[in-house]
């Protein structure tokens, strides 16, 4: 609350609402550029690339600031690719991971010199050696292990336990690097682990590597030399305080590799460097009652923001109101289903019918999630820049997009 | 499956499959019209309007194929009001429902002469009134009655009980309906209900139905004549079996209302005359093991089809494969959360990688909730009439629509 207090200020918002209209997302420039300081200064003595998740939120112009600091990515689609060299990242600063790239991915992906893919089966290291091949260009790759460990986060964004669908187990990464040998086009530089999202303890990271160290000493006995670590992303973000310093990962991390030389480590941040960033602006529309529950039906809605249907997931809501009457309401949107709501049981200042509310955190896996469902266009986003500074870096729709891809039989 | 085989015909689909691309969304014009055909036999009787719930599936081409038939609109936004007009629905088969719509939605409805506006709450009918008084333009409403009935679906689509977000209690309409009373530009001309959806008993609609009798005999007694008794959608889908005969349903809401002379009944099917008729085809990547547990990774994701992961829907899975041999896999897709799944632990032929599996069961809530999550681009949709004659009727997204509405900065 108090962040998004101290970042966004109300009547800036509120002029924002009412010249671009809601449900809009607005992000703060501040926040992003303190985020990536925070990472820097906490790796600052680590050979290290950090590769944002473009999933997290994939905006040009948000990534661009990213770019220009020097950030790489970590794209998982050839539209991410695409995006990614829209917004200026460096192709030897961009990772491909994910468990279902295709042919034509993969091939993009080589044509366009990105630093390494990050190879997710043995089918996939077949098609990969398959390309590469036909288009004569050696492919720089990592291998996604599974390290079999659970960090203890929510079951839809744990990534790294047996019995999923990522990586594969360390037994099976030492088959495909030593069959990679075979092949000229193929060229093993890395190793990546993911163990899964919003994580809040070091330790998972901590044993990763330490499975990861033990395994490339194995593979440079066998003449393979991994140059790059990849410990993925998901470091947890406090939805309601914002980030969570770097610095107590960095400190644990760099306990482990400081003492190597020649090998580089990669992070893949995301949630962490955006989530804290957006803000979702909401007008209340009516006030209602059900039984004993008060609800406040607002603008915004699951298909802008699923995060609370899809995950549970819990965010702060901000109200703009100064009412002294205090409120206990479920927030719930205009779409038709009970799985609709932005904020559940949640205390806050009893608004005015016209007022405005503000989901806190958004900024990851908020518009980059978003759908058309209810035919609801999709919402714009602003990016401030200083005091007082913003720029619309996302157009709202309009009907004519729900239905330009359409065509209308005769 | 047998749905699917017999609608489907594979060497068509193979053929689509291979000039379009995968994924992408294959409906059946036969099984469309065959469903409002059996709507209309067992309603034969009845005085009723039949409102498409447009959230279903709005597709424009699939839309004229109901309004040719007839069939009315069930909408919930702005935007869906623009699909229905464009689709041909004639606007006096129009109802216009959700518990957000705002004073512009509402301004527009009004203005395209829509059959009815159903309010949903008290502060809603202060908004329509003084958007009707300033366009001195009747309005004509119905109020949508919260009759806490427990319809024993999932909590997201359970959307009749107590403590929910829509309708009023049944004490806040009559003050409702007595308050419209007071103003010439309000017109009550209807009461509806909405149970919920995937309703498999007859039993809610009946109790519903006597509720809403009782009350529009009330009424009438202090002068207020309900013309029509809308009792919402929410007739459940068989996933594997198909379409459930309205037959049933009919029975016994006929049964009910049969004696009644100048009262309309209003239903809005919305997946029952959708779902069945579309599948999903996606082709198959990769296969690997993890653990004990075997995935099929295809190119469709929860971008694509969210409801298994959104709501743990199940959804048949058929294999074009012939192969003899057995594989019992999880379908998941490219997307990077373990939440990304189609299907789970289901026995099917074991496929090379690059055939096809189709999803069944699609039709409704398919495209509609699809996303551009992980930078995805959204399937295409294409309408098989008669045997062998296809259309396209939804175009494949490019890279270049993920970003034509950003807004690069300098």
């Amino acid at each position: 609350m108090d962040a998004i207090k101290k970042h966004f200020n109300a009547s800036l918002i509120k002029k924002i609402a009412s010249k671009f209209g809601t449900p809009i997302f607005v992000y703060s420039e501040k926040i992003i550029l303190d985020s990536i300081k925070s990472y820097k200064t906490a790796f600052s003595k680590t050979d290290i690339l950090f590769c944002y998740a473009l999933k997290a939120n994939s905006n040009n112009s948000l990534c661009s600031i990213l770019a220009k600091k020097g950030i790489g990515a970590d794209i998982v689609s050839g539209g991410e690719l695409f995006r990614a060299l829209k917004a200026g990242f460096e192709p030897q600063k961009i990772v491909f991971s994910g468990v279902g790239k295709t042919e034509e991915e993969l091939n993009y992906a080589l044509k366009s010199n990105v630093l390494m893919i990050n190879v997710e089966s043995f089918d996939e290291l077949e098609i990969l050696k398959k390309v590469a091949s036909k288009f004569k260009k050696i492919a720089n790759f990592s291998i996604r292990i599974n390290p079999d460990i659970d960090p203890h986060t929510h079951k839809f964004i744990t990534t790294g336990k047996l019995g999923g669908k990522f990586g594969v187990s360390l037994k099976e990464a030492f088959r495909m690097y030593e069959y990679s040998k075979k092949f000229k086009f193929l060229n093993p530089i890395g190793m990546q682990v993911h163990l899964g999202s919003q994580i809040y303890s070091v330790k998972p990271y901590v044993m990763a590597i330490d499975l990861i160290l033990a395994a490339i000493k194995k593979l440079s006995e066998r003449g393979i030399n991994i140059k790059y670590i990849d410990i993925g992303g998901g470091w947890g973000v406090d939805e309601i305080r914002g980030m969570r310093p770097p610095a107590i990962l960095a400190k644990a991390i760099n306990s482990k590799i400081k003492h190597l030389s020649g090998i580089k480590l990669i992070i893949e941040p995301g949630r962490s460097l955006m989530a804290s960033a957006g803000i979702l602006i909401t007008k209340v529309l009516y006030k209602k009652k059900s039984g004993d529950k008060n609800f406040i039906i607002v603008n915004g809605a699951m298909n802008d923001f699923i995060r609370p249907a899809l995950y549970g997931a819990k965010h702060p809501v901000y109200s703009f109101s100064r009412n002294k009457k205090k409120l206990k309401a479920d927030i719930v949107g205009p779409v038709c289903e009970s799985g609709d709501f932005l904020a559940k049981d949640i205390e806050l200042p009893l608004p005015e019918n016209g007022d405005l509310l503000a989901i806190g955190s958004v900024g990851a896996y908020g518009q980059s999630m978003s759908s058309q469902y209810n035919s609801r266009l999709r919402a714009p986003e602003i990016l401030l820049k200083g005091k007082s500074e913003y720029k619309l870096i996302r157009k709202r729709e309009s009907f004519r997009d729900l239905i330009y891809k359409e065509v209308r039989l005769p």
